[in-house]
């Protein structure tokens, strides 16, 4: 039955590199660059559109719509929510990655207008993030969660009953909810810590996969289980976050099912 | 007769060491770091100046101006018209690189304002933009051209006589064309395709090479050469996207003009 | 009497490793990744926030802010300065980038409102940018400087005596003053001028260092000591720019207090 769940998330992959989901970014400067080349390098097609005039038609040709709060400009703010409505209007899934919610909580604001006239189907954060989210009181350090585990999946499971959406709630352990299903996976290297960027890149991974693939439970984790597994074979190489980060794009890219059924480890509930 | 051009061509290079251009160019953020870092390697001097405030005055004193329209914010597109004016004004060539033009049409008007109150001397886009520029229909996906070469030369030629400029089109084979005169160089690798900004950096090194070189024509075959020789450089040492976007950097700097003389394969009419 | 300056200039990083300071960088687009994962491989946690409506409140609970006015957008100009008032009211140190002030003049408007209604610590450019501060002429082509040495150590103790702060003119020597005391650095190598955001990646180094060390001074001559050693390591492994590039990240997060200690060469007076 595990076995069975994880041939099917591992179909993921092998769906994205088929469809190659134009996948619509609206993410922070900081690592947009390596979010496109993780998309690229996942077999999906980037686009990094958010001027407000252009975004509406821009989303209507796209897979996905990947939304990053992380440093808003004005105009991003703007173009994101019409973002999310043109998804809304053309059946565009969505991914929401809430960066900094918990250090910022003007940011909260935004999230509920993005749900109330737009269109959420994936919430991914750090576990600091979704317990913030979930009205927990959580442990972060600006953009960064200091949270263990603990707690994490009786978060997700809250917002996802809210919300009616998948919920990804990262860290040591990755933690994916939907309704009464969840899964953990305990692949990963702590290395990710090391560079920028890493929950901006698995972000925009999960809404390629969900781009590409009808169940958005199980398109959430492959894209994190496919992260997860390129980062393991990275760190086998680096040692070091400036050449872990070349080569977990090297990794991503060199990924095959195979693999994915091999290393994968999830607890699937 | 032509290996006394493949020869002028490869001089280029030497003139852009040389002179070490001030190229200014106003771009998209996804890959302004690569545009940045590729062209210090080039051996020319970046200035990613886009403040309306300085555009006029950063423009007079550099030896280029490249306009990149993939992800323009407000401000951007205000700063570029003017910064073409200031081009127009003093003299400095311009080279631009319609990204998305044929996904999202309101781009249209920009170009068009372009042309009429400042100045372009090159047009540097993939093929699926530049036949869409020249009245064809053509085959985009987001940002990424699905064309094929054919008609890319016809398309080319009608674009540089209506506009009276140099225009590049890219792809397998990359096609320059100013008026009667045309080049069709076949290097490259395919491995171009799955990096993000290939084609940012090309048209970077474009103005770069026209900041330096007075045949304009030959300054773009030049450019266009030297990133697609350095790319089969980079990937005889790198298989995977991460590590060839790093060796791409390193092969623009180490590349010389004997290397140039010896693998260039362009084909003049 | 020297060695112990050097032992406490060594002191810096494991400072900065024991309390990883939360810097708030306002910084240009080009480079902002760089200064992200330079943060994070020196053991600092890096925010860039730069929201008008955030910022305030970010820069409350952040140990240090790192400004660098290279291609600021509007709304950048107005968070800097939001920022900088912000720094003044917590108590929070403010290290200052004037990135191309040589260039466009209009920038030094910038710089003296900062001065009057935030605070800075220190001001760190490259030589041309701190003679130009100075009230001297300088020698600059786009943001780079081509001065020399001579001229610096007098330049920067002007500045450092008429703002009170801590000045550092870097270059081929790097020379940090405050007051009486200073500093000058002959470690490096040449090919830190062959990538981009050197310059910045070392400014927020020493944002972090202010950031976790209560000598203003020594944390300033640490965070340079830090990138200028680290890039030397990094040349011995790779000759050119964009494996250079990564192999600074890398000696960055290998550094060790040994290490500077027994290959740090500065002059102090």
């Amino acid at each position: 039955m595990n076995d069975l769940k994880l041939d099917k998330v591992s179909k993921v992959l092998k769906e994205v590199r088929k469809s190659v989901p134009l996948v619509h970014c609206i993410t922070n400067y900081v690592t947009i660059n390596d979010c496109a080349n993780i998309l690229l390098s996942y077999g999906a097609s980037p686009a990094m559109c958010e001027a407000y005039d252009e975004v509406f038609d821009f989303v209507k040709i796209s897979s996905a719509l990947y939304i990053n709060i992380g440093t808003f400009t004005r105009e991003q703010e703007s173009s994101a929510i019409l973002a999310a409505v043109s998804a809304k209007t053309h059946n565009i899934p969505v991914v929401l990655d809430p960066v900094a919610c918990a250090a910022i909580p003007k940011k909260i604001q935004f999230i509920d207008k993005l749900f109330k006239v737009g269109r959420v189907d994936v919430i991914k954060g750090n576990i600091g993030e979704i317990k913030f989210l979930a009205g927990e009181t959580s442990n972060v350090k600006g953009v960064d969660s200091l949270e263990d585990g603990e707690g994490a999946l009786e978060c997700s499971r809250i917002l996802s009953e809210k919300y009616n959406c998948v919920v990804a709630a990262t860290g040591k352990k990755d933690f994916i909810v939907q309704g009464k299903n969840s899964a953990i996976i305990e692949n990963g290297t702590e290395m990710l810590t090391n560079i920028t960027g890493a929950g901006c890149m698995l972000g925009a991974l999960c809404a390629a996969a969900c781009g590409a693939f009808e169940d958005k439970f199980m398109a959430v984790v492959g894209a994190i289980l496919s992260i997860n597994i390129a980062s393991e074979e990275a760190y086998k190489e680096a040692k070091a976050p400036g050449s872990f980060r070349v080569k977990l794009i090297d990794c991503i890219y060199e990924l095959s099912e195979e693999k994915l059924k091999k290393e994968g480890k999830i607890a699937w509930n």
